[in-house]
Formats: structure tokens, sequence, C-alpha cells
């Protein structure tokens, strides 16, 4: 089957994003790309790592990493991405208001899941084959992911920056063993991939 | 003047110890040892690292820093390090209870400071000349002093777990920009090194 990795760009004390998400501030209310300079001024510099984090046969996100919209969707908004998304591939939005998958140029499809997140997964296992399938965010729907013991790796980007306030990705998910499996520091970045240690099945 | 620089071993989540602190558990309700495996595992690995935590020209450490006392001291009580500890400079301890200063094997001397965190730095700046002075934990030391603006670099140790309960170093102390200086992946630790960008002197 193939494996789950959790990607995310996060702050130097966990934080994944700010609270109060709107159209203008996707990432709510963190000084706006604070968390995402390393790719969008030293892409060439972390090239391998900006493919990788789109290298997946399916994607999964949460409904506030699809857009702002809450409640009803409004069946203009098609992402935050135009009209060729990075993925290339299938993307399961997790929602709890169901509508018609919306088909991209460039390969992406958003297909909507009502129900739940290893439904989401399931489907995303069977569109992925034996690639792996990346859960893409935002914080909320990794920590579930994470905490239902779902996640085989974690392949994050830790900015330089202290954020004080806003959603960490860690909260609340309990206590797990790492293994180190690469770290690379850039210069604006260092990049760190993790093996998380499941629980037993025999507990 | 002597740069001032925060050392800590930290967790993937920012936890550097535990409640509850005791005679037996050091670092508080956290698994033993969790935080300094690629200390214990793996000193070869890690050898410069490892020398340049202690490389500086004098330390200050807080009152749990020192040792699991609370309230008026036990004279018998010289710090977890034995006789001979690791630093071989003056260490300046932070504490509400006056003690006379202890002299050490190997050039170690700790010094027990009660009027305060910028007191105690003014000390130690004296002894430290040219040499950095290393605010050597735990998490409330290097709290207070980053949030008083007095840090100019954290050189941290982040270790492959999320420990989900515990001290978070970064908890309270605002929000601060970084500079990330140098960054290197080992195999049970990721070491970070960062500039701290003081606030403006003239805000």
């Amino acid at each position: 089957m193939s494996k789950v990795i959790g990607t995310m760009s996060i702050s130097l004390d966990g934080i994944g994003a700010g609270e109060n998400q709107t159209l203008e501030r996707p990432f709510g209310g963190i000084p706006p790309g604070i968390l995402h300079r390393w790719m969008f001024e030293t892409p060439e510099e972390n090239r391998s790592e900006i493919d990788a984090i789109v290298d997946a046969g399916a994607f999964i996100m949460g409904r506030n990493m699809f857009g702002p919209v809450r409640g009803e969707w409004d069946d203009d908004w098609q992402g935050w991405w135009g009209p060729n998304p990075p993925y290339h591939r299938p993307v399961f939005v997790l929602t709890h208001h169901a509508r018609a998958s919306i088909e991209m140029e460039g390969g992406t499809t958003f297909h909507f899941v009502t129900d739940g997140i290893e439904a989401a997964l399931e489907r995303a296992q069977d569109a992925a084959g034996d690639e792996p399938v990346h859960v893409a965010g935002g914080v909320s729907t990794i920590r579930q992911y994470l905490a239902a013991g779902l996640v085989d790796e974690l392949m994050l980007q830790i900015s330089p920056v202290v954020l004080g306030d806003g959603l960490r990705l860690f909260d609340g998910v309990g206590q797990w063993p790492l293994e180190l499996v690469a770290s690379r520091g850039a210069s604006l970045v260092t990049h760190v991939r993790y093996r998380v240690s499941r629980p037993s099945q025999d507990g």
C-alpha cells in the first residue's frame, strides 16, 4: 500500500498557519509569505525539495487548504492555484459539504470527500497505486492523520522565524517517536524528513 | 561586548523539558534521555557541536538547570555534573536564594545571582571578555532572555521526537525573525543555529 507522507512548512516553533484565514490571507494572521520565503526567494537552491512536495500519486488536503470558503461551496472557487494547479494528480479535499469533482488543467482533479479522513485516505491510496499519498495540509488535517496513526513520514520545511501565535502542527497529537531520515540546511530553510513510528498494532 | 547564545536540545515540537522535575528525573515527565540520545549514543558524529555547547567565556543557567532543590539551598547540592562539570568557566545561576559561590574542579565556579537576569548577564559578560556568554537553559531561562531581547543567537539541537506535553521553549516569547546561520543533519539530531534579530532600539 502506498506510503502516507505529511508535508508542510512550519516555523521554528511549529506553527503552520495563523488564525483567521481570509481570501486575502490564505495563511491567516501571520506575516504573509513568512513560512515560504525559502520557496519563493530561493527556488533553485531548493529545487529537489520543491519537486518532492508535489511528487505523489494522490493528495489529501483540508478544506482551508483548498480555499477560504466556509459552509456551502461557492462553485466559482476552484482553489488558490489558478487553472493549472501544481499537483497534476487526484486531490481529495476533506469537507462537510458535497460538491462535484473539478477537473483542472494539467491532470489535477479535485474530489470532495464528506465521509471522513479514513475514507479519503482509502480513495487516495486507490488512486495513488504504488506512489505515495501526500497529506498536503493544513495544520488540522495533518494533525488528524497523525493522531490517528495514519502517517508514515513527515516531510517538513522549518523556516527561520519564531511566530509565537498561530496553529501549531503538533498540538494535541500525543507523543510520537520519529526516525530522522534526512536533514538538509539551505539559506532560508532547514529541510527535515522523518519516519513516524506507528503505534503497535498489538496494543 | 560578548555575544549571548542560547543553547538547548528540543523536540520537533519545541519542548525542552517535561513538567515536574525531580532528583531522579532532571528533565521531568518526558522519557529520560529522549532529547539527548544524539549526545550519548552518537558523540563522535556530533563532536564539534558538543564542544561548541560548552565553548563559552561564561554561562548562565536557571535554578532548575543547576538542580532539583527548591526554596533554600541544600549546601550539599553542587549541581548534576559531579566534581568536574563540563563548563570550566564561571557559571551564573539565577535564583531567589543567596548562596556562596562554589569552586569546582576543572575551572568551573558556580555563582548564585539573586538580582535578576540583567544583573546575571552583566556579570557573565564581564567574566567572558570577548568570548560568548551561553544561556544554557532551562526552558524558562532562555525564554526570559529571549523575550527581553537579550539573545543574539540560538544554538539548538532538534531531536527526532514529538513529545506533545512539556515545557515549550518558545511559549510566550512573541515573534522573532531569525537568520539561519548553520544547519546540519546527523543520525539522531538536526543541528540549527540562528541569529536573532533584536527589536529596533528606536521603537
